[in-house]
């Protein structure tokens, strides 16, 4: 009995199709370092753990389709303090960032609508595209231009009569690039022309460097009417396992049409609800020494990287991402290699083939994305590996 | 800027129209007994409150797509305690049952699919419908015979090149009906002999009445290829805000399609599949509690119903709802009238119209759905308030 063409044309991501080689490795007692996921290793707030050890409820009821009051009014102060004025009605809660983006295409598309995004691009909003039966239509940023917004006019000729919006994550999964605030005009500009929205995934916005600075879209109240964002309580404060997100935009007729969606499925989880009110209150100097945690890390990964023959990357501003361009005939087979054929001293790496991060057929084949969520003790052993691989590897290109 | 016509399409639920009333009510201090939605004011077990005060996790972690390991194992042997075997492969942690339903919608179809539904049905069914752009076929079961299925032929006769699935619910929201096994003998014959799926949701499966007993479809291996349960924890521990549930299959194919969806969205909440755990080990005399308590509330709210002039309903076997026909006119404008109109002592009553539980135009107009979830004093004022209204609402028809 056939699934449907829904699933079957679901594209297969690479990382997947690398888990059974990674949990080989393991079986043989190979210590894996995992380069391939943004799980951060760094703790979760103390103040959420406590909040759930302090969860007083008698009955875990449904609660609010548009989530809790009071993690909406948090997330209201917390928007303030980047300088953004959202009212509360503007502010649903959703299970996870996920969801926000699920949300953001039904609300906007319909089967066959398009929607445009620069690549390569978060993997998992191509399944969520496929979920609602949209398009996405890449438009290619490059490692050359250190993955800088394509020019507009790139973005101007995918434009059809079928496109409802343009879709950014910024600072950016997988290549850590933050769209600056020309950038931004540009791109709501066009849209404006064009009539399309612009969703912009903004999960990743605590994390910039060498004061990079980060530029909300929802800055620009002239445009209100076509933006949605995306957030995520997820990577802020390392709590990824409880799926909280938000969908956020000033268009009232996005957020009704978001709230038939919210209703069926109820209410976002409660308990996550009462950690994630909590995380709201976590201490500024969290962040900050998270931020700095991650500089460090970058630097790091980027400087070894860089050192090893044949390897490039850019220098990510933001997230904790990069892409890497390395001197092999096949990234995914070399990734294979790394699992499958490899160890140093009982050690090795995943790493996530980068092609499944691209529409483009061919692009991103050399290609990898490394997430740097590990201490710099371990990205020193990865490094090591990643360098003695290259170098055994049948598939090297030097 | 318009929206999709995916989500302008949505069937607007009347119980949703009546919550702007339902708090004006409030804003009066009128107290409001609240029949129109399934949440318990049941307790949750305490182990399950005891689980979430002694979370020992530092870091909330990424989870299982597929859900973790030991819920899994739990809901294995759960399920062995009423004689189905299910291998742990088959079952998939979903976030509620709501998404096990929008899964096996999106597993099983494209847009434009059919799927057969004797009505009247759980209404979110139609938005999870609406979501996947699938078109939802009812089939009509009536009062008069007890809301039973209905003949085999008039499914029969609704099948079309289109038709993907039969998506039943027993016990049944919202009739109570108790769907036998000669029902899924001829069910499960017909969808043999014309290749479609049978879609259950299962999730009211501890809440039958008077020794009539719950037949899982999961009990006929010999269909197992093109069965799917939806189950979920929030009724049976009454931690609805938990949003676990699950989706079991013995068709590998519609669990790797629905993998695929799972992997998008990463994992289900971490904090509530630990609280769900340690809801499997519940005691066995909190569920007979419950189930008591329910009975009595059963018989009590269908003694008062049908002493009331003019009121029929079945009695529903299992599951906590009932259909309940009612001598108005138009039993939308009747709930508004309840809640805008009328009081009794500061009290009133919000009921579900029944029309947003039907497809075809025209039917439950004159019916209500009533959720027995409180207790049998609160259903006492209700009823007493629901008489009252009775005799003094203008559209009565005797």
């Amino acid at each position: 009995m056939q699934m449907s063409e829904r699933i079957s044309g679901f594209q297969a991501s690479p990382i997947r199709r690398l888990v059974p080689y990674a949990n080989e490795a393991k079986r043989k007692n190979i210590k894996v370092y995992h380069l391939n996921i943004g799980q951060p290793d760094i703790q979760t707030p103390l103040q959420v753990l406590e909040a759930i050890r302090n969860y007083s409820k008698k009955i875990i009821a449904y609660g609010q389709s548009e989530g809790e009051l009071e993690l909406r009014q948090g997330l209201q102060t917390y928007y303030r303090s980047f300088g953004v004025e959202i009212a509360l009605d503007d502010i649903m809660i959703t299970t996870g960032g996920s969801e926000a983006i699920l949300f953001s295409l039904m609300t906007l598309c319909d089967p066959g609508d398009e929607v445009i995004i620069p690549e390569p691009f978060y993997t998992n909003v191509g399944s969520f595209a496929r979920s609602a039966m949209v398009n996405l239509v890449p438009v290619t940023s490059t490692m050359e231009s250190g993955f800088a917004l394509p020019p507009i006019e790139s973005f101007e000729a995918k434009i059809t009569e079928r496109t409802r919006a343009i879709l950014l994550c910024s600072p950016n999964n997988p290549t850590g690039y933050i769209f600056s605030g020309d950038e931004f005009a540009l791109i709501l500009d066009l849209a404006k022309r064009r009539d399309i929205f612009i969703i912009v995934d903004e999960v990743y916005r605590e994390f910039c460097y060498d004061h990079h600075m980060f530029t909300s879209v929802l800055k620009y109240p002239e445009y209100a009417e076509r933006v949605i964002v995306v957030d995520s309580f997820s990577k802020r404060y390392s709590m990824c396992g409880s799926r909280i997100g938000a969908l956020v935009s000033r268009n009232h007729n996005v957020l009704e049409g978001a709230m038939k969606l919210a209703q069926a499925r109820l209410c976002p989880p409660d308990i996550e609800q009462v950690a994630a009110i909590a995380a709201l209150q976590t201490p500024i100097d969290y962040l900050q020494e998270v931020q700095k945690e991650y500089q460090k890390r970058r630097d790091f990964i980027v400087n070894g990287l860089r050192s090893i023959e044949g390897v490039k990357c850019t220098i990510p501003n933001g997230a904790f991402y990069l892409v890497a361009k390395l001197p092999v005939d096949d990234a995914e087979n070399f990734a294979i290699y790394l699992l499958r054929d490899f160890n140093l001293n009982g050690e090795t790496v995943m790493v996530a083939p980068a092609e499944g991060f691209y529409v483009t057929s061919g692009l991103g084949k050399q290609e990898i994305r490394i997430a740097y969520v590990l201490n710099t003790k371990d990205l020193e052993r990865s490094l090591v590996c990643l360098e003695a691989a290259l170098k055994s590897y049948p598939g090297r290109t030097i």
